[in-house]
């Protein structure tokens, strides 16, 4: 049986353990896609997948590790296997934890970077070595302010990020002509998550007046970037709060 | 009678001389916007106007120069009172002429700031005055690759484009806790227009290829933008074809 | 008798009212230029003048208003003629005066844009066609934050200085294969001047600890940028206090 | 005996196996610092070691993999105590080695990131400790374009460089207001070295003209900042030969 003839293709979303990650799967599911749902641990991606298919679309969870190159491949081929061809790929892992730089050590340091950089550079070029066969397809990076400033006590998740915009970038200038539209996406504020909620209550308490960033406005984004023609491809776009100070 | 009673309020396009002004218009004009066209000459709107009539939508066209600050008033003013609440403003003034530092005049240099810059500060600030009251509206700026990067022979145009989105991104900051959205779209390439079909024939070739940008694609970007709920507002986004080399 | 047997050519300062410019111009006297220090009354360049002069150097002043291109053109027509060729070209005319864009007319932000950034353009441009012809030379522009940020109720001053940023850039693309110097200093923080002492006492205080900038500490920089060799030239660089907030 | 009876404390160079870093060595050895430099294998440092005394300057040869933490914080150690206190770091560890991401491998892609920033932390951060506790130290952080755009075939380098920076920035705001000075020196261009000579020999042929960058000049650039009154320090500088395109 082909895999992919009752859907419009993978989105894999590669670290859909928070609410944005499962936003976006959820989005792209609702549009016929089949969303492939990956974090280390496939049990606690149990609910998301469970809300997609009862919203009406397809969805399966995977447990791997984003940071091990032979775990990634492994992953990527089964899913075009059994699934069909990725024809989007979301990179949405963080590891936003501060420090002072002299407090932090090289093992933390530098797992920052291996969940926010490393693993979206082997998750991102297993899906373009796919992608460039077919002359088509969509990766979209999750990205950060720290993506474009450092700012003291954040020197390693800004690394990290840093680092993710110019894989994003140079992906972009390699793979564009290729068909393949890469795109970084910086999202700026506090979203509606659980860790808000219970960490920063006079943050969450914006809600309501639209201060902190709902996880279904942001997959819109992501939706929307994979429909754009490819005349008019956007690189990067900035998504905030209205009442955001940046 | 009130003139807001048969639209969704005004989508006001500056400099709709152009294909792109003109395909914003006619998106907005789409979704129920009664569409207000300006350019120096009012004339040369009437096939914009006309076009935007036959598919069904409304649309004025208003001569008027951008850079005199008076006019500009007076036209807000008057596009206020005859056809209702400013939602939108665009500003889409360009003004590419390359000219060697060497050679530049101080006449040159400055018609292409006022064209550019000037104007949109004036017409971005006379509708910001109206929409703070409102606590609402969208403003967006048509920017350029010349707005983030100088280089050689386009000292004029870099000049003006950085100071449009210096003034893109203060507004952002002052007006969006206000509820004013204001963004900035970076437009990267040769656009589908009787310019460039004239006078760079071979990058006109590349149009069944998708290497030029479509001003309806574009256009899709500023509804797009529009529609965006308050708590994930875009400030910048890019626009390029997949070829584009950047 | 020739006007630069003896000194080693002019030093232009444009805009040399305040603290900064005149230690600038002192900085170059002292390397054995002749500085020619330049804002719209000479009388007020009087004390600069006889500083300079008090310290074995050479020091003239102008009185011109550099936004008037004739008076631009007639001045360095004069000094080249009058001291010698003109080596080094600094601008400095700054124009940071704050308002709410809903409160900004046009005249001022107009004016703004005037002296900090067509100014800036009409004597680089005039000191530049002179420099081509020796295929030699250096021009420094003082830029600051609001030249590569816009912030809330800064949009006419940070529209000047991102104005100002693109023609330094253009230039530097430009006229750097020609042998042509051209550097944007970033100045960010409070500079040790009447105006700091007088209007932001707290931040004075601060002078002893090295919070604010001390003139001739920036004066060096530029010295430095003009020495440079080359093979290994500087476009920009930031300056601030160590204490300063970014 | 004092260590540092006879020297002005010790400036590290970290990676001085190519032209630049031993360059930056003896700049300071010069003054009366002693050039304490390392790179993987100690031998390789005598050329560098010799040529530095035979000037009159102290220089001691390290060998040690700056990827390991053990080993930083073990040689860090080891210089204060033998050599006494770092007054200055410079990190000059590149690691360019271009590669289509469809073929870059994991091992790679890491090792280059682990060479050019992890190292720069590790080293930064074991600097920085000692330096907090005096109040003053220079940290140097050598740069490149790569640090600030990706570009096709280079998302290794570009990630590793970007990490750089964003370690440069965070540690600038972190520990500026703490007396250290750290800094992010952009080097765009080829600069005299064996490698270009042989591989680039069409490039190094304008080595004449002032085509490439010499490392005496770029030395020349570490040394400068280090001397910068704290009340007016430079965080980013970029350095290119007036040839250059960019």
């Amino acid at each position: 049986m082909d895999p992919s003839a009752n859907h419009r293709g993978v989105a894999l979303v590669v670290g859909a353990g928070d609410a944005t990650g499962s936003a976006i799967g959820a989005r792209f599911a609702r549009e016929g896609y089949v969303a492939c749902l990956t974090r280390r641990s496939a049990d606690k991606l149990e609910p998301a997948v469970e809300r997609i298919r009862a919203a009406g679309g397809q969805a399966f969870g995977y447990g791997s590790d984003a940071r091990k190159e032979d775990d990634v491949v492994a992953l990527i081929d089964l899913i075009e296997k059994e699934r069909g061809p990725i024809e989007v790929m979301v990179f949405n892992i963080g590891a936003n934890v501060p420090s002072s730089i002299l407090e932090e050590t090289g093992r933390k340091y530098m797992k920052i970077w291996e969940m926010a950089a490393f693993s979206a550079f082997l998750n991102a070029r297993e899906a373009a070595r796919r992608m460039v066969v077919r002359g088509r397809g969509t990766i979209l990076f999750t990205g950060a302010t720290a993506g474009i400033r450092g700012s003291a006590n954040f020197a390693a998740f800004a690394g990290a990020k840093h680092s993710l915009r110019a894989l994003a970038q140079s992906m972009a200038r390699e793979l564009g002509p290729r068909g393949i539209h890469v795109a970084h996406i910086v999202v700026d504020g506090a979203i509606d998550t659980e860790f808000i909620r219970s960490n920063f209550p006079e943050r969450y308490a914006l809600k309501e007046q639209g201060g902190i960033l709902n996880p279904e406005h942001i997959a819109e984004n992501y939706w929307y970037l994979h429909t754009q023609p490819r005349d008019a491809w956007t690189f990067e776009m900035d998504l905030r709060p209205y009442m955001e100070t940046w």
